[in-house]
């Protein structure tokens, strides 16, 4: 049996250097037969490269070739990544993918095409990058209740917020330091934005709990809205920020999710968690609360989970291994904005009165304290019945533009 | 197809609940009939357990039922368990076991009498109770060629750190605590002296590096030589004390493996684990350092690892789930005392002088504070080609009974 790769990037290249680099232990641990890699396939030309002679443009050379068994897409983006993962479940081939965007978007559908042709879908390294995830989700943890997933799932922003915290640097110049490193793209919207995050907390919310989401139904936030006073009314709490992808089951079997920034305890296994490395949380009922850490992007790591799914699915040629989820119906997210918890608010008070006005009647209030912060600024923790009832009450009591952030209790 | 259960303490009891109260959820992801509990072997009577019908006393009752496919083995200790494990894999049973003294022991030949009868040995709840850890080292980091894997691996000792470093408590007072708490046994040798971690290591290590280390061939040191002001003289130095599980790959193919107390970096990722948590850390060439955090004790956590083994049994009725590793030659474990390394040291000096004269002459040393220290006492970090060479030096120098401890890299 033969793979195939499609699109030499950065993860692509990385599965042909671990599979050639760790061959023989990898045909061991298959119980296969050594396969070979036979194609890669991405439009450019890679002359110099040492795969040259594997290297084709034609999608089909792959997907009519019947000594391919298993093909790995790294191409990333929907199309034609979509089109061709779905052709080749079809034609009987397994597929290992690290795309996020596709899974998060298809992958209800893809696993069903995948488990109609008795073949496997994968995509360990689509959440987490090199960090064990879906597989302990699915096996370790299956004898557990899962009631939450949540996770710092995005290097790149938290990289900025760890130079904030650590070293007091302002965002703008910790993205550009991120950017200089290569930890953020030119244009780092998808990011800085939460739209990255979001696509992962759907794959884990639909693993965990059995139902499709999709990233257009997620609460979405980025973190441009932070500054360093925030950073320190957090410390002031004992507390960091961190922008984390949170999803929750509800008591009516609904699912309540989120890409947002968020306080959390400084003694929290989560605050720890510092530069470009990713954490997951998951809470289960006989478990606890468990964590995953490690590298969350980054070539080798991310094709070492690719990998890791070459070799499940080499394993299980006969057997599949069977995991999926279904469709969810119209309603199943729920609004995050309705649900009762504690918040973190940042605001200027108009009447350029402090917190003590800013806070009157309300329970359970904690005023934070920063450094050179203005007279007029106030900042506090406070239990609220939702995050909509105290975007009202704010307002009622003169807060201007409040920005406001969850607190967890991970 | 039915199960057993043979030991119904905390451990055995817990698979019971958890196997009861999510038995539908349980049959449905291990793509099997319905199994069910059939017996429970105990010494003990039970008679007002809710398994009070299932109670068996005689072991030969489960050897010899044909409909038993799956036994779950939770007596601990190394005999009988032993003797009964081994002649269910011999009768074609697969054997799902959390007792870590008989897998450390006797891991390598009972892996062997499952692969020869064709059935499972399976025993995820033997390290770090609930946390995923065996099947991801085995599964998810295949892609790898692991060179660490280290740990807090003893919930007890690492509450007693905790209460040290966090409220200054003495050793013996959070002793008492844990002890209050159900934390500690009456007798807490096995934690304290670090046998309990010992045995964990030893299975962590044969897995990782594919060759058994038996538990006494291991270097063991516990946590009962540290004082409140060697948790102050690490706090100086920017580190927290670790009793750590570590084990690590030779150039020259042999492993070194110890227990003992370390300093790590307050930032790392392990530094963060508290209270009765455990935490493991494997490093892969590919992956980096990957962390693995959760429960490592507790009657559900251990319990739902139990049972997720016993599913994975159940699926793989007929394809077996490979992994295990060889017996080592003698001369395999290389001497720890013999490496070069980075050390604390902490001693009184004999002459009366301190720590500038203690270190004159050694290399990049850092002279340790901590508050109402005497004044002959001498605390440093300091770079030394092997303990062996640290130990004579200081004598050398006139530090009487130092106690010391490596600083390690994770």
């Amino acid at each position: 049996m033969n793979i195939a790769i499609m699109g030499f990037g950065v993860v692509g290249s990385g599965v042909a250097e671990v599979f050639t680099k760790n061959h023989e232990m990898i045909a061991e641990k298959s119980l296969h037969a050594p396969f070979e890699l036979k194609y890669i396939l991405d439009i450019r030309d890679f002359p110099d490269s040492p795969y040259a002679d594997k290297m084709i443009k034609d999608f089909n050379l792959i997907l009519e070739d019947e000594t391919v068994g298993i093909v790995v897409e790294t191409m990333g983006g929907l199309h034609p990544a979509y089109e061709f993962v779905s052709s080749l479940l079809k034609a009987g081939k397994s597929v290992v993918t690290s795309n996020k965007e596709l899974v998060a978007e298809k992958g209800c559908e893809l696993l069903a095409t995948a488990k109609e042709n008795g073949v496997n879908f994968l995509f360990e390294a689509s959440v987490g990058g090199g960090v064990p995830i879906i597989r302990p989700i699915t096996q370790c943890l299956a004898a557990n209740d899962i009631s939450e997933v949540a996770g710092i799932l995005n290097g790149t922003t938290n990289f900025i917020l760890t130079k904030m915290i650590r070293e007091n640097m302002e965002l703008a110049d910790a993205l550009k330091l991120a950017q200089k490193l290569g930890y953020a793209e030119k244009d780092p919207t998808a990011d800085l934005d939460g739209i990255d995050a979001s696509r992962k907390i759907c794959i884990l919310a639909s693993l965990c709990f059995g139902k499709h989401v999709s990233p257009d139904s997620v609460h979405t936030e980025g973190i441009r809205s932070i500054t360093l006073r925030d950073v320190a009314y957090a410390g002031n709490a004992g507390m960091v920020i961190k922008l984390l992808g949170a999803a929750k089951k509800t008591a009516d079997g609904r699912v309540l999710i989120s890409v947002s920034p968020c306080l959390i305890d400084q003694h929290s296994q989560l605050a720890g968690v510092s530069d470009v490395f990713n954490a997951i949380l998951v809470r289960g009922d006989a478990i606890g609360d468990v964590v995953f850490y490690g590298r969350g992007a980054g070539k080798l790591p991310t094709a070492s989970a690719v990998v890791a799914d070459v070799i499940d699915s080499a394993k299980h040629t006969e057997r599949r291994r069977i995991f999926g989820w279904t469709d969810s119906e119209p309603g199943y997210v729920a609004d995050c904005a309705a649900v009762p918890g504690r918040f973190y608010v940042r605001g200027t008070m108009t009447d350029g009165s402090g917190a003590g006005t800013a806070t009157a009647g309300m329970k359970s209030v904690k005023v934070l304290f920063a450094e050179n912060a203005p007279a007029d600024e106030a900042a506090f923790l406070v239990n609220a019945p939702s995050e909509t009832w105290l975007r009202k009450t704010l307002q009622t009591v003169g807060i201007a533009d409040p920005v406001i952030m969850k607190v967890t209790d991970y």
